[in-house]
């Protein structure tokens, strides 16, 4: 039958995987991803279409997904387009053919995970944040340098730097369109907590999710205003809250914590935050300002950027992801303005290999853009972006938000320290 | 080797199509695409990912790919991930593993092929305008009538209605919430003509196209109004123009016809139309205007409709397809306005298989949701939406345009006459 | 008292008023304004602000108001800052005080003052439209061409043109930032009659008000279009629609027509246009449309224009009336856009006089510009714009589209006729 | 001569001033300003304009200006209506025709001038910050309290709570839309710094404007803040840069300080900050940010505030001051999305004397707004708002923030320390 065929002419090629750590050739490079709930779905829909979209140094293959709930990761696997299951990581790592490793878990596990597989030689894709802590970091990115030497990547999964809309912006900031920076200023919105009887999940919970918006969303922004400035923070100052101190526990936690019956939910206590506010100063001496937040009503998915410097500005807004706003600020003031760029033009980053013009793309694009640029990085034995040493400056950063907040919002460098911003 | 092991279980199934119209069972229903180019393309990525995102009642293959230039069709099936190349759609039709024809095909091959698939039993899906003419699109509503007595099911490819938002829109309209009509406004503006050297592609030579702007962007937004208002166009009042009555020849094309070489490229006559300008009546006696071209500098993709209503207005954008602007008119003036609502949230149409609020999807999520309608519809034997016979009210609705224009824009009926509005 | 003193100090002045048609010589020019409803208000502020703002070569001085009820009219004129009332519009032509008429009326009787007035010397400012005919229009343009001769100016009050955005758009138009033009669209969107027993006004009856939105709204646009393009139309393929035929008569109307009492409203007929909509060619054969309704439930003064050239695009919405969206087609792609232009900066027309940049002025100031841009074209004795000439003009697309729309949309052309558009 | 009668009929009402301090009785007051630039001429705007427009308890009357430059406040005077100038602000508060006196100079004088006309028995409104120092402004308040007590009113001129956006947003807010208020966040960007030569003048040097961005931007941004929330701020943390340490001395100063002529023009040292970056938190436990800068390039006034609470959330941007998005977030979740609104109904403040719904007012409304809700206040003995006692508060919060940025950004409590907030 036809569907067959497909897979037919794959094996027909025999080719050895390119780039594959144990220096086959052929051009297929198996992936296992260990995960497979919101991000396994949208990194499964990623490595599926990159091949189909562009022109690629490799063709990966979806070899195995691992989860612990045996007939759950089964019917993801099938769902998703996974060849095989697995229900222990530590399988899945030892899989010959598996030459990727993609860390889609909760942040308690991906340094356990990811060192293994670096050590056992495979390229590793981790989802962001990196790390619960800056020392599980540390191991991390020690792991990530070792493996460099044997010729191995690893790559955090900072996905919004893949918006075209975002790497466009990168490309315009190096390039000096925006001169000397002077502000930055980021937001990361959403209203999921603003109900107060939404329910205690794991997310809630410091155990398990390390912290709150701060590690989901505040993780993405530092990220992302350290990658458009093409600098670090070097300081910090910090207050977080959680406004919403209990929760009803879920179903199944409430009849596990009580034998009663009847009445309205138990409620269990909320330990991290709903909501990180934080100000810095980056390397250049430019003021930076970030607000992540689970309580802002209305706000979906308001990831908000604003940079301004001498010679002009940018904004972007990611409910609106094709879209760059730009002023040119040595134009003639009669005539300039923020102007709102489509980025959908072939010029455009990753925009070559998709639709005309003013055609959209949308979220999951950023997982197939990121798929593309892990591949050419194994191809090309180059560095990718946003690297694990990325990542753990990244977890510098909320630790020092989070010292900060608890030292009554004292200014706290972002360790190790850099000296001094410049006079200006 | 594992990324086998996925078509294994395929097979091991052992289950024959649903809804096939040879009265097999399995859950597997194969598709066989004519064209391969831009829409080719997004058809691709739809039948690919239908099956990914949402729980189908039959699973699509992409069993084979037709296109005249033996060499390129393979590489796109390649591509793509079509398992088979034809090259001749007449051998993909007769091809036993073929369920589904899915023409991607310029305009004037549409009824042929149509109409041959329907006649051979297979299901059809028809990349839109319906056809280049209106007898063309009758004969092939005929044959699709004819099918439709065998359990096939025929759909015309106007992907835009299953933008989350437009669905929603219709969704609104349908429940009442704008009340009765009194005005539509659409508009569908790109820019690549605007360059008076870009070249006379096939596009622009009405013996190929059968019309311009018309055809190609006209025919979207009478289909959008007239499904959004639930009503049809029943006349029209219409001017079109071609601004650049002439243009350089392809290189190919050129060498053709010129024995001469050096100089600038010669120019060849432009033969439809670059912009299109009607206004019209629905049947309730709403009043409606459209604009169609490709002469609006700085307009990607500019598809905007309003619609006016005696208890709201909707407003959409498509160069913001997550979005939906409403306005309740039976609100109290002081806090009312129109809302923009980000149609991403689990109760939207085909949302509550996508991401979270706030993340948006793009323009070829429309090829998912027309796969899976389109599986739908045959799964259960329900006529599909839009169907051959609106596919042909649209035809209709542009050979009135074009007869309007010729005559001075003399307001036109769109034929089959109907009754006239009634007095409000 | 202090407030008097300021009245002593201009008194002290003795000067004559600049430009007074008895040849004069001081810096006052007394205006005498007939009307004082929602216009008149609007005229006022103007004529006692344009001095306060702008340095001007007369003083304006609001000499004398006129208004049918005597009563009404002394509060009026009390009110607005009127020195004088007059119940008769004759005796306002002839004080000697008085050496502008402002004509605020409804359009029945524009014809009638504005010839009179122009006849005694007076310099003219009429509102739009200019009349309620072309014959009327013909007498009036004839009566302000022999008093030109005679040092007199005459101007209608299209008072948009001096939006600061527009006026600045059509500085971009003329500099030539948008090349040949291909496209003019323009809609002017209001709401309050989408209440079906909104009450039966005069301005829904054709003996007082001549037509219904086309007159209000349509001839705004036709101006302004037509300003802005630089160029006039020249035909117009027209449809219009009384969605709502019957209105409750107010409540006079209803006493006087009806004995009874009890009951729900007597209804009388609305005998004029709830909506026009209209297309057209322009003289160089661009494409233009329109649309004038009070039927477009949401939107209060949606005035929106867009214009298409060969080198770029401008837009513009009335709601947002401080910003002009521009793109320049002649940039680069990738980083091209429409611009939002904050029109607040210094360089940008009238803004010399206001606030700094980013403070956003308001519809009235257009009847400041208006009275300052009347006042310097009486000193320096230069043709105003829009002159009763451009009034004209557009009374004669409003009859050509009228006539259109009772020929069944027919294109119209409008009289006198122009060569038709070249071929391009 | 016409304009003598409007004053004469003035004369002749003989009426005695409304609340007036000296207890007369007659509708017209006396308004004595100091100072006559930027604010002088919005004020004298709001002045004139006010009895136009409104239905008052009192006609204001424009009785004097002030200015230490004899000829500039006569040319002054003359432009903007006032009736008499004086060259020492002691010698118009001794006027018997000023009963109010309106305080528009630089922060510096405010203490001074307010205190002795509250001494002498006059209304007083004076121009934001309310003083350069918290003990300035206790002394201020002191004697506003006492003057109170004879029956006196003042009042601090933070115009844009009333942009009728902002006086709906409060009212919306105090009926409890957003319910319990999680986040506040406003920024007030401007651009005219950026370019490093604009020159040093006496805004940029701290012995003259107390601060830079911080007093002028963040004064209003703290008051509207802490109006639209209906409560104070208890602490914040806060940054604050001079990017630009040295810029060039004006012509006249650059001569005062250099013999030498020739080269590129001598630079003097900024004082005063550029930028100030702080958040905060309010007395419910609120968090809230705040970014006041004048190096934001493309930003010409961007004061934009959002207000996310448990039921709904608002945002505004002055520079689209007729416009206020608010989300209901009690509403379905599919058809919610923020609302535009257009604040121009006739329900709105200030709204049912000004145009018809979508006729849009400017920056200078608000002057109107102030000087009609002051003679309100006068009139009917109220406490006005914002009082003395507000613009302490603010005062206040403005000294913590230079505390705190002094202190590396430590959390620093308002005085005086109000309780902490109560676990939520």
């Amino acid at each position: 039958m036809a569907p067959r065929e497909e897979t037919e002419t794959e094996a027909a090629t025999g080719e050895t995987p390119v780039g594959a750590p144990a220096g086959a050739s052929p051009p297929a490079l198996g992936v296992g991803m260990v995960g497979y709930a919101f991000m396994g779905a949208a990194h499964s829909q990623g490595w599926r279409t990159a091949g189909r979209v562009f022109d690629l140094p490799a063709r990966p293959v979806l070899a195995a997904v691992c989860g612990r709930d045996g007939k759950a990761v089964r019917a993801a696997a099938d769902q998703h387009g996974w060849a095989a299951a697995e229900t222990d990581w530590r399988d899945l790592i030892a899989r010959d053919d598996v030459h990727i490793v993609d860390i889609c878990t909760p942040g308690d596990s991906h340094a356990e995970i990811a060192v293994a597989a670096l050590d056992a030689g495979k390229h590793v894709l981790c989802e962001k944040p990196l790390a619960n802590s800056v020392a599980e970091a540390e191991a991390m990115t020690a792991a990530a340098e070792r493996a460099r030497a044997r010729g191995q990547v690893a790559m955090v999964g900072f996905n919004y730097r893949r918006v075209p809309a975002m790497t466009y912006a990168r490309r315009l900031i190096a390039e000096g369109r925006l001169g000397k920076l002077r502000h930055v200023r980021v937001t990361y919105l959403q209203d999921w907590l603003v109900d107060p009887d939404f329910p205690l999940t794991w997310r809630l919970q410091r155990e398990h999710a390390g912290s709150g918006a701060l590690g989901d969303l505040g993780a993405h922004i530092v990220d992302l205003a350290q990658y458009l400035a093409g600098e670090p923070l070097v300081g910090v100052s910090a207050m977080t809250e959680t406004f919403v101190r209990s929760r009803p526990l879920p179903a199944g936690a409430s009849a596990g914590l009580s034998a009663g019956g009847g009445g309205a939910a138990e409620r269990g206590p909320v330990t991290v935050d709903d909501s990180a506010l934080f100000t810095g100063r980056l390397a250049s001496g430019a003021l930076a300002s970030f607000e992540a937040t689970r309580m802002a009503a209305g706000r979906k998915n308001a990831l908000r950027i604003e940079l301004n410097g001498e010679r002009g500005s940018l904004a972007f807004d990611l409910e609106r992801l094709n879209e760059l706003s730009f002023h040119d600020h040595t134009e003639p003031a009669a005539s300039s303005g923020f102007r709102r760029i489509l980025v959908t033009e072939p010029e455009h980053p990753y925009l070559e290999a998709w639709w005309p013009p003013g055609h959209a793309l949308g979220y999951e694009h950023t997982f197939v853009h990121q798929a593309r640029d892990l591949l050419h990085a194994i191809a090309t034995g180059t560095e990718p972006e946003p690297s694990f040493a990325d990542g753990l400056q990244v977890q510098r950063v909320l630790a020092a938000v989070e010292e900060s907040a608890e030292k009554n919002a004292v200014y706290t460098p972002v360790l190790p320290e850099l000296p001094a911003p410049q006079a200006l």
